[in-house]
């Protein structure tokens, strides 16, 4: 069960900060997660073949599946940047585990932020050597660390949710550069139920498979994407079930907010595919429609051009739908206005009352491609005149 | 060879008209062209899976490889209407063969526009009752023709050249949805050298696989897409190799005329891909970059974020490039601006001048990928506001 409060519940065992270190403005761009104990850890990063150098060590210190804390700066990715990037991304765990006295194998790295820029590591030395004044188990510092990992995201995210005598807390950023493939953006969960972190491992990809990995914004993959889990195990055992439960309700909870604060974005569209005849023909129309622009656009002016749709389900090659199976489905269920083609032969739409149904904040749509079992639901948004804003001008 | 000549110079025996007749508004909306004589035809259509009836219809017809005459309206595409659609799409042609005293198996049906709105018969019936009023082999002909064919284009778009003693003319309409699979948009190109149709189908196909094929817009493809050749022999037998080559510099040209008046569309970037070790990986990584939507809007503001194009290079996951092996060469040869991660490292990259190079109309850039010989170009745009005002509102 979610529970979207504000401001965030910390979890017994986990300490926060987040300060500014001047890496580009008077922002806070600096944060650390630790945990009192070493914790079961599950990690998924992104599939970006170019990923950044926290990615890198980051796959490396998370594979033995035991971690304690995280480090992460955001306003500069360290990316692209050969030999210099690893040995910095490592330094940031050595420093990090010295101030904490622990190794640096249990230190996950993590930097968001512009790509092929030099992290400046004395401003990073700077926070870490502050890391005693601010650590600490309060709701204030959860959100300074939710702040310090924000790009171009207008408000700091969290969500908490609990199972059984567990409690989790899950922070995470987005904002654009969001088509995630097998993980997504920042995304730091904690919780302080018992689990092994080979069940804990399989169960974050599972919910990160239907999370994360079901929005988009731009159809552009980070080259930085990260989703931790931390175990520390002080509440004791839970049911493994009801667990993974709350933690993909959260998950999906995190991923709709990353979309709804994504750049330039006034609109949330979920999107469910129905009738497909394998989860491969839901997944690639899926996409095909949440990813078009003209698609985007046409929501964005809250146009009822049901013609994109024929276009973005035909484009998906592999999968051919019939047309006469064909038929989308616009709002909630007692609303619910038909567009098929027999309806548009026999002039039977009703144009006007589907603008209405676009004009709104969250927009549902049901697009039925056939009569096969299969059905996905997706999470995006519309593009408008903020994106270019936001990206034409992104590093100067 | 290209002459980009204004106005457009008739080939002998083929005639033009375009009119209007009132589909939406007062601009042309209806266009005929007709050969005086059968004519050896080839013809490529978009890979769609729900194609609009005139491509059904086309497809059929220009099989046997002859065709005399071609119709077309805008403001109306035809798709997605089933069993309506496809009769109106045949009555376009029988009464266009009526009018021209010909079989209607040798008339292709073309139409541009909204999807999913019924074609009015009426208005399309007025057009063709009009034809021996308009018919002419004049360049106001094919003016009128090319203005008739036009969506969101902001200018009408032709191209002359010539092979031995054959003359070649293309007319297209380009604007959005635009990435096509194995044709384009509207592209009508005539002839007068005799060439037989078993050898003029692939030729066509191979020219528009590295013309058509290599351009982006927004990564959305049309249900309507075509490309038709007709060559009515009157020059006589040419030179096939010299023929092909001006067909290829002809659909280039013409290529590059519809990117560079694309919905928005401020600036013109030409792309190449060079050193992947396959065709393929040089295709998906072209596509990749050049559909970018976070490229695009870094090329729109001249940011020069070197960055952006790691992300997208990373992101074809099937074909992986080595960050080492990574280059990018901004501007022509005797300016080119490098990045790459060892020149980035020592603080050696000059992003000024990569800033002013990326201020230009036509942005030149070839990303080094490996050190295979593989070498593809790609055309394509920047993302702009102008794209977002063009495709919120398009059918309200």
């Amino acid at each position: 069960m979610i529970k979207n409060s504000k401001p965030p519940i910390p979890v017994q065992g986990f300490s926060w900060m987040g300060m500014n270190t001047g890496i580009k403005d008077k922002s806070l761009d600096f944060g650390v997660l630790a945990a009192d104990q070493s914790c079961s850890a599950a990690a998924v990063f992104t599939r970006n073949n170019l990923p950044g150098a926290p990615v890198v060590v980051g796959r490396e210190h998370a594979s033995q599946g035991v971690l304690q804390a995280i480090v992460v700066n955001s306003k500069c990715a360290n990316v692209g940047l050969g030999k210099r990037g690893l040995e910095d991304a490592k330094k940031m765990c050595e420093w990090t585990a010295e101030a904490l006295n622990i190794e640096p194998q249990q230190v996950l790295p993590s930097s968001t932020g512009v790509i092929g820029h030099p992290l400046p590591m004395d401003k990073i030395r700077q926070g870490i050597l502050s890391i005693g004044n601010y650590l600490d188990n309060t709701s204030d510092a959860v959100e300074a660390f939710a702040k310090a990992i924000m790009t171009t995201d207008t408000h700091p995210k969290w969500r908490n949710a609990c199972a059984g005598p567990a409690r989790l807390l899950g922070v995470a950023k987005g904002a654009g550069m969001i088509e995630p493939n097998m993980a997504t953006m920042l995304s730091f969960l904690v919780t302080d139920a018992e689990i092994e972190s080979t069940i804990l491992q399989p169960m974050l990809k599972r919910a990160v498979d239907i999370s994360f990995n079901r929005i988009s914004i731009d159809t552009d993959t980070s080259t930085s994407d990260t989703v931790v889990l931390l175990a520390n195990g002080m509440a004791g055992k839970v049911n493994e079930s009801d667990f993974e439960q709350s933690l993909i309700e959260l998950c999906q909870e995190l991923a709709k907010d990353l979309v709804q604060d994504g750049e330039g974005v006034t609109k949330l569209i979920e999107l469910t595919i129905s009738g497909a005849s394998s989860s491969d023909m839901a997944l690639q129309l899926g996409k095909s429609i949440i990813n078009s622009p003209l698609i985007k656009t046409a929501i964005h002016g809250a146009d009822p051009n049901w013609g994109r749709f024929v276009m973005a389900v035909g484009k998906v090659f592999e999968h051919p739908v019939r047309l006469e199976e064909l038929e989308l489905r616009f709002g909630k269920k007692d609303e619910i206005q038909v567009v098929n083609s027999k309806m548009l032969e026999e002039n039977r739409v009703q144009l006007d009352r589907i603008q209405e149904l676009l004009a709104r904040e969250t927009v549902e749509i049901e697009v039925r491609v056939g009569r096969g079992d299969h059905t996905e639901t997706f999470w995006g948004c519309d593009l408008s005149k903020g994106y270019i804003d936001e990206n034409a001008f992104y590093t100067t």
